[in-house]
């Protein structure tokens, strides 16, 4: 039985929403050949302030309603949701998975929150949830999960995925200019926002971890299962010393199968100049995965922005249509399997690069290396740096060998309480 | 209708076949789980002299037979070819299709060459081919230009997707070895074979081209339709210039839409360092692929051995297994569309380096300018190299704005018949 067309809802008409609409419009025919009969835009749900936008004025004004129970009353086959947040997009989601409709979203929010749920309710009603979109715009991510790695046991996951902060870091790194200048010239070009603090603390990027790392380990990782740190307390200096010992400064998010355990975390890291993740610069995003027959693979392209997010809400858009045409019964998600564990932030064993300013005599190294020492730290190398004649003080940076976070925090504490020590001024995670 | 499981049958135990082999045995569970029943494998098509390996004494024997009949006589849902080559895979795969079954297959040379024509009998039949493991290893390319770029109109594809040569020009690069002692390394390592023709001039890269380009421009390009040039009379020095120029060199495999027609080449190019594929080194694969909407993304991952490969055709295999599983028909692969043309290697534009030894007096250049004036080709850049005192000779080493190739190769061969130019050593075209 051919389907004539396949009723697409829009919710939102923003950025993402926007272009999703563009898309569907512009490329009707080809879309139409692969899913085999028309998509149809049936209904957008928009604000009464959208109604004065160019793209709302060169399309029927039929399309548009601001009142969501006309929307839902709409014969829709799939309801795409545009709105990103929490509230009112879940309730949306909820709503129309309830009412037997196929979703796509683009909400990294919801689904690093509400995912497993949202699976779930799609799965007893026998409806496809995409969200492609939710992380890394338009790169493959989600279906590669879903379909290319299954046969893989993922033993890793690490990840630029915000496009914000990597611009920063990439600025501070080549033009050594401070945090917050890098921070003002963002904003300037549009790549931070007014208000900055989800993209620099890393709560975007724990979001998108937050839904990889449950697709990847098959678990229900929460965003506040994450350990999260951001990038404001990094000093130009620290790209100067990192490069010098042959590293970049990176804000990754991590996601490790460690025994029984697995580790997740967001943080500034140290990596080889070498490494492909030093060379992902500007405010692209790249994701390399380690599976274990797959070996590593790495996937790069543009984080954000209206038409590569298009493109990932378009395909799945695409995808549910083709099932729809196909008879095929809903592919299922993950399901979450228990027993798995969020493994402390206390216990992850790592590296450290350490900056401290310490007074400049004899005597102080030992001093330290006692401290370190006596917390099972070895030291794998230490540079003297800029000295203060006047202050009588040095800069000095310490390279760990994997030590433990919990007690490399104690040894920092100590550290600060020396006389000798005048501050420690940083410390930065490695990842070899 | 629930299955109570699905049967696979396996041509081929070799490199491939051996690795898919242990991970349907190892992963039963996990694969069956996926799946929503278990995959079953039932028969294994094997040559004699596969019964005495370790592998083969591990399973039970009753899976095996020398037989094709006896195969196809085996109660199988999918028919995995890994047997590799023109023939017998073929008509192995052509039966399979025609008795109604869906297939997998690793064998890039069958699908450069009959994709086509076996994505058509494949439909005629409504049953699926996979061939995700025929590009890359493990890397996800087949599906995500079927499924996750379908929004997008493809603007060009650059690969390095022959792990060999690659290896080879990284290590030329690293160590200024020349072409035949790196290749004697490959070797060595395993990475090239005894006959390594096929790497080495761009063939096998040819094929996997021909593979991408086909899919992406949803046209039928056939591994005849690609121009092909391999890296074997690449010097040292040329590596040593292109660094200095702020260059690395790399075999691409190129394929771009261009007005109403598409290149498709195979050569060695000299690409900016401080470019994504410029990075990818040793015998790591790397695809990227610019597309209208996305922009630039780009896979990278091993592109050869067991594990990933197995990783790629055991997804292909748990893909159909799936559609099986839950009803769906067969979707669609892509259907050569009539009026592409694929452009004359002759026709297109590109800069130039190209190194010459002349001799070393004074008006040379005079005369080597007005040859390429002649050719309406302009110099960007000339630099004179090392100077050979005794034989008074010089080499230079000039780059080029983009020009035409028909127009380059008829400047080359009167630049070759100068009296000042001793010999014409080398030319690269430029991918900026």
């Amino acid at each position: 039985m051919k389907k004539q067309s396949i009723g697409v809802g829009l919710i939102g008409l923003g950025v993402v929403g926007g272009g999703v609409a563009r898309v569907l419009k512009n490329k009707a025919n080809i879309l139409a050949e692969q899913v085999g009969c028309p998509l149809a835009l049936r209904k957008i749900k928009v604000l009464a302030s959208d109604l004065s936008r160019p793209l709302a004025k060169e399309m029927d004004s039929n399309l548009f309603t601001t009142d969501i129970d006309d929307f839902f009353a709409s014969p829709v086959d799939i309801v795409v949701e545009a709105i990103g947040g929490e509230n009112p997009a879940l309730e949306y989601l909820k709503r129309a998975i309830s009412n037997g409709k196929h979703v796509v979203t683009s909400n990294k929010e919801v689904i690093a929150k509400h995912g497993a749920e949202l699976l779930a309710l799609a799965g007893q009603k026998g409806v496809e949830l995409g969200y492609e979109a939710s992380v890394g715009g338009g790169i493959p991510l989600i279906a590669p999960f879903r379909r290319d790695l299954v046969a893989n046991e993922i033993r890793g996951i690490y990840a630029i995925i915000n496009g914000t902060t990597n611009y920063i870091l990439t600025k501070m790194a080549r033009e050594g200019v401070d945090f917050s200048s890098a921070l003002k010239q963002a904003q300037k070009l549009g790549y931070a926002e007014v208000n900055p603090e989800n993209d620099i603390e890393g709560i975007d990027a724990a979001y998108k971890l937050a839904i990889l790392a449950s697709l990847a380990f098959q678990t229900q990782v929460r965003p506040d299962d994450i350990y999260c740190e951001g990038i404001s307390r990094l000093g130009s200096c620290d790209f100067r010393y990192a490069k010098e010992l042959g590293f970049a400064i990176r804000l990754l998010a991590i996601a490790k199968r460690s025994n029984n355990s697995i580790e997740v975390r967001v943080h500034p890291v140290l990596i080889p100049q070498d490494s492909l993740l030093a060379n992902v610069d500007g405010v692209y995003n790249a994701v390399l995965v380690e599976g274990d027959l797959v070996g590593k693979v790495l996937f790069f392209g543009e984080g954000a922005g209206a038409q590569p997010t298009s493109s990932a809400v378009v395909a799945d858009i695409v995808s549910v249509a083709q099932r729809i045409v196909l008879g095929a019964g809903s592919k299922a998600g993950w399901r979450p399997k228990p027993g798995k564990n969020i493994k402390p932030m206390s216990d992850i064993e790592i590296r450290y690069y350490i900056r401290m300013n310490v007074a400049d005599r004899s005597g102080v190294l030992a001093q330290i290396s006692k401290i370190l020492g006596d917390h099972k730290i070895s030291i794998a190398s230490v540079i003297q740096k800029e000295t203060d004649n006047m202050a009588q003080t040095a800069e000095i940076v310490i390279m760990t060998h994997l030590a433990k976070e919990k007690a490399t925090q104690l040894a920092l504490d100590e550290l600060a309480k020396l006389a000798v020590v005048k501050e420690v001024s940083n410390f930065i995670r490695v990842e070899a």
